[in-house]
């Protein structure tokens, strides 16, 4: 079914509320898992919302943590999350990234103790919006196999890179690993094959089965050995930035809580920025489609078209989620 | 044939010299050529030597251009690389990231004008030895669709990300396509298939023939759509941060030269890093090979023992290309 993104937001508000969320915290969380489905991520939106809600019941996230500063050097900060909510905290470090490339330029939160983040490109939109470039990436408990192993102890660690732009700005939100966990069940209980490899088999070879992979635990990482190290760096680069847990340690700690991430801020200085980034997307779209009358997208490109939609017809929502979130 | 390093330097020197590099300048050319060779990186060291030469004498390359300032704010820089040597250029940006970091945490240097870097790994490295995150990124002449299209229209784009340890750096160094075409005509002139898929045939069927996939110009970006997105954004960064080219002004210009390229310096000020990064490496090669026997490496890791193999036993060249040069 689909409903008004307010009676969404509202509700998944009203539950926050009854957990002892502040009113300025059940609002903000409530907005960005309601702007999550009404931009097509439902993964992080609704479908999301009562594993978070569990979190919360079960400890694992401190609804009233707030973050302090730990230290530092000029553009470059180290904040600790209390085990505050994952989107709160990211919030706020995106929005202290952006102020410190107000100052400087350049400038680079890392946050310790902090919690999932639910949909990365929440803050790279984030900084777009404010006119900057935003760059984050975060941990994740460990889901993939390194190149050359089949036991998964790398994280799907998402990127997200953001670039401001008048006509609608470039977020490029990926996890490493090529399907999600998420979306290998989807395609599992829908029967289908995925479009493209996503994993090996138990035999080891690449396929397109979701329940083979589901089996196996051996999920892709993107391009095979370079996803594998592009993993493993940003792992590094969080948890020694922030001086927080790593992949390792919020694994062998059990449910993932306690992550590490990294914001960075970049002020577009440059007078000719939207010539050029036009120039780039418009010569990009010069390619032509595989299949007649497809369109060359540009990361963001759809979730725009997705936010639009969702706000003239509804959000669409997954009703048995929809019946549960009202029953919390 | 196997050569000791400084002979391979010398030669590379000589050259430089004959074609008026200043003695500086053809030093710091000859030893960065030299180390990609020593490193494993053939394709970027001795057999790209005849190129760079060439493009030197039809001046795309202007050998006594220095980069200079044109802008920034705070602790981002705006270069122009006036068109000298793309490693000289590369070099000098990184190396004023690390000031940068050193005075306020973190750097950023833009520059506009340049050209090819070569190996990217070699300013990875240059950062993780003076004890900096050193992040890079550069565009291309286009030679890689986007997804969804038949045409080449994105760059592929490497990404380098590079962390100081101890044991030994960790320096990832990727283009966003799967292979690049001198892999791919390598396995062509061996007759042999790739070990995985690295684009499509003239059908559109993933294929792991380099013939097909010459043919139809269609190599893969890692992550099928991912990677796509993520050459995209590279070089909007490039662009937009450098006010520069973009792959869509490379290409339509002719040959490659002219690259936008983006250096970040991170200062890692924690005082637990050696302790955190053991932690995620020797995590990380807990997993059990796929193949009993084999061994789980870390980005960076083979480079290293290549390069004390290298030392050891002299740096391997290909023997046709080594006369070459010394023709030159």
């Amino acid at each position: 079914m689909h409903i008004p993104f307010d009676i969404l937001k509202a509700e998944f508000k009203r539950v926050l509320l009854s957990l002892h969320f502040s009113e300025d915290k059940a609002e903000q969380c409530a907005q960005i898992f309601a702007e999550n489905s009404r931009d097509g991520v439902y993964t992080h939106g609704l479908n999301r919302f009562p594993t978070f809600i569990q979190y919360v019941k079960d400890g694992f996230i401190a609804v009233d943590a707030e973050p302090a500063k730990e230290g530092g050097f000029g553009s470059l900060e180290q904040w600790d999350g209390h085990y505050g909510p994952g989107m709160l905290n990211a919030s706020f470090c995106m929005n202290r990234a952006i102020e410190l490339a107000e100052e400087n330029g350049i400038g680079c939160v890392a946050i310790k103790n902090t919690n999932h983040w639910m949909r990365g490109g929440t803050y790279g939109w984030q900084a777009a919006e404010a006119g900057m470039i935003g760059i984050c990436f975060t941990n994740t408990i460990a889901n993939m196999p390194p190149w050359g192993g089949i036991d998964p102890v790398l994280g799907n660690n998402p990127l997200i890179i953001a670039v401001p732009h008048d006509g609608g700005h470039v977020v490029l939100d990926m996890a490493i690993s090529q399907y999600s966990i998420g979306k290998l069940n989807l395609y599992k209980s829908q029967n289908e094959p995925l479009p493209l490899p996503g994993g090996y088999d138990q035999e080891g070879n690449l396929s397109t089965d979701p329940s083979a992979i589901l089996e196996s635990l051996r999920v892709l990482p993107i391009g095979f050995w370079k996803g594998s190290g592009l993993s493993l760096v940003l792992d590094l680069l969080v948890t020694v930035l922030s001086q927080g847990r790593s992949t390792a340690a919020i694994t062998k700690g059990g449910p993932e809580s306690g992550l590490s991430q990294v914001f960075i801020a970049i002020k577009p200085i440059g007078i000719k920025n939207q010539g050029l980034i036009e120039e780039i997307i418009s010569y990009t779209k010069t390619s032509r489609p595989e299949k007649e009358g497809d369109e060359i997208f540009y990361p963001g490109e759809k979730t725009l078209r997705t936010r639009e939609k969702s706000l003239r017809e509804g959000v669409w929502l997954d009703d048995g989620i929809w019946e549960k979130v009202k029953g919390l």
